[in-house]
């Protein structure tokens, strides 16, 4: 069958959106640090060095810090996102 | 009805996704530079002063700093998601 209830694809806390909103209602990090209640970096700018670029998609390898999975996100979901750079100097 | 197609609740790009794992394909940027098709931020270490929190959930109504709204977030979607944050020393 290609037909589903709505409560089987929504997850339990979704159930009160409405239909075709599902996506409004979903998790932004799947899989970081998923036992953590929330997910904090603390970075000091000495550590910075001349450049530093951090992830906001929640996808790298190599979190907090970028590692390019943006553009795979990006593309099989249609999003827009990449990361934070923060830098010396202009 | 309560039934609906899954084609209908997924975005065109879902479709290859099997049943039930709707959301390891959700946008994470719902609302923000969504005509720019990939939303890089650079900040000078100058510019932090003494502490600058960044936002990671793409939910704040001053992105791209931190302006709490992660804590909704969380709670609707279950989410553990929180900010960067970039300060002086220890
Ligand atoms: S890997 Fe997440 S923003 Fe680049
Ligand atoms: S508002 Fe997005 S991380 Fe705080």
């Amino acid at each position: 069958s290609t037909y589903y209830t709505v409560r089987a694809l929504r997850g339990p806390k979704e159930e009160s959106s409405t239909t075709g909103k599902v996506s409004k209602r979903a998790k932004v990090n799947l899989n970081i640090k998923k036992d953590n209640p929330k997910v904090v970096d603390t970075c000091d700018i000495e550590e910075i060095g001349s450049k530093k670029v951090f992830c906001r998609c929640w996808r790298s390898k190599s979190f907090p810090y970028c590692d390019g999975s943006h553009t795979e996100h990006n593309k099989v979901t249609g999003d827009n996102v990449g990361p934070l750079i923060i830098k010396k100097g202009d």
